[in-house]
């Protein structure tokens, strides 16, 4: 028996992010890759994981091994279908779909959570219940709060006693991507600068008449007139996909009154949108670094009490 | 001095239509080519002019030669600055500028139209204002008329007694063109299929809750829960995007109680905008095919007066 009691990864679309976790939850080790499951080759994501974290697997030969994120989705490892909200990270565990690796090791995939919009629309996500739950785990009871987690798909969740009550997808970072690079914008837009006050023109543009898809021809008619420089033009698109998101998906600042959003992601991407919150009335907070590695060990916990 | 009265061009970006037209307006002969201005190389328009109605310029030596569209923008022949609403054909004509060809015929290029929105931002045409106020040329007074141009950028156009009072562009077709070529959306699209009922499922989904970056996640979704199978989802996206343009752009079922609104364009995507007029309780009426020409005519007046 040694002194780490879990190893946590969080093996999405695009990253890899593995943890040594002591028996009170606390980070000993962490190890990030640009291995997420779209770069392994073949499919070979046991050869992947042995490569990544083998020399850990064979120091903790008794630490159980949870997975979360796209690795349990249909074009990962194994298919671990969604659980439905609202669910906890208890629920979770309970629903760990078990690997057996060549060495004889058991691992453990996570599901991810779906849910239904009031369109009855499906949504869902895989890994970021896992940070959200992690970061609100000492969260007080009966208080819900709200959680952004920027990117490529931004998701805001709902959060309740430890459970996700529900949650929405916003293709943002996409769709700034697409517009940028593949539509007429791109030739009024200079891709190398930025410029914060024009971030924030576009958030606050977003809250005007006329829809996204006119907002959007504003920045190539804008331009057109000289009132939107390129060096500019880029930001502005930029806080216009972002607002069109938050005024969507976000609460008001009436009913956000009570607790303050909660940021989850990479830096650069929740300073963007911490500015843009504030610059709406609303307060934020951002969440503890170590969200996604608690989540990860209250996740482990059932593995952990029955090796005990 | 022979029977044809004027020649009207409307030269656009991916198309050149150009019209030999009798002293009461009516079309003699139509000509069309795929030769916008983007295809015409090194930016000789002369040449390509030339090329494409030479003839037509041998035969009708003394008609006035008037050019709308794209050709007067800063990519095209001359640059003709905008004129901001309200506009009439007639003050259109009094802005037309001219262009002296290498034979010592002069033609005249028309200027676009302009307009601010309520947040302030410009708005730009080229080419449609001269469909617009040649469909509604023999529109009874006093009654204000909705125009519906659909398209790339799809234009909404106010009409009243021969004047555009207004107008606002949405990039319907391209955000379409680049959500389903270049983002996730398109793994889940088989593109060669179409299905009306999806279609229109998707005029009803943008509608709902949530907003348009969730709406389209929600195709994505959708398709992964297999409730949107990819030969339907196309289609889905079609009618989720043309759907938004409208409930934004449109007027509601009751403002649009007093007269149809006007459909200008391409054949096959007026007949998409219609049934998602009709699926929003909005009725429709279609512009006469002659529209154009019959702008372009009007355009020519104080031309063909001055030659008489």
């Amino acid at each position: 028996m040694d002194d780490i009691d879990a190893i946590g990864v969080d093996w999405g679309t695009s990253s890899f992010r593995a943890y040594r976790l002591a028996a009170d939850g606390a980070v000993l080790e962490a190890r990030s890759a640009a291995a997420g499951i779209l770069a392994v080759d073949d499919g070979d994501f046991e050869g992947a994981l042995e490569h990544l974290i083998g020399d850990w697997l064979d120091a903790h030969v008794s630490a159980p091994v949870v997975l979360s994120g796209m690795i349990g989705s249909r074009n990962g490892w194994v298919e671990a279908p969604y659980l439905p909200c609202p669910a906890s990270l208890s629920d979770l565990s309970t629903d760990l779909h078990p690997v057996t690796l060549a060495r004889g090791r058991q691992i453990h995939i996570a599901p991810g959570v779906s849910t239904r919009d009031p369109g009855g629309v499906p949504d869902v996500m895989r890994g970021e219940e896992v940070q959200v739950l992690g970061a609100l785990s000492f969260q007080e009871t009966g208080r819900p709060r709200t959680v952004c987690l920027p990117g490529t798909h931004s998701k805001w969740v709902t959060v309740c006693d430890g459970r996700i009550e529900d949650f929405s997808t916003h293709m943002t970072g996409e769709a700034f991507d697409v517009l940028r690079r593949h539509s007429i914008l791109g030739r009024t837009i200079e891709h190398a600068a930025w410029n914060d006050a024009g971030f924030l023109s576009g958030v606050g543009r977003s809250g005007q008449p006329g829809g996204f898809l006119h907002h959007i021809f504003g920045v190539r008619a804008s331009g057109l007139f000289g009132e939107l420089p390129p060096e500019r033009a880029g930001a502005f698109l930029s806080g216009l996909v972002i607002g069109t998101e938050i005024r969507a998906a976000g609460p008001s600042p009436a009913e956000a009154d009570q607790a303050p959003i909660v940021l989850i992601g990479e830096q650069g991407l929740v300073s963007l949108y911490q500015s843009a919150l504030h610059h709406l009335g609303l307060a934020t907070e951002l969440a503890d670094r170590h969200a996604t590695a608690l989540g990860l060990w209250l996740l482990s916990a059932p593995l952990r009490t029955a090796r005990t």
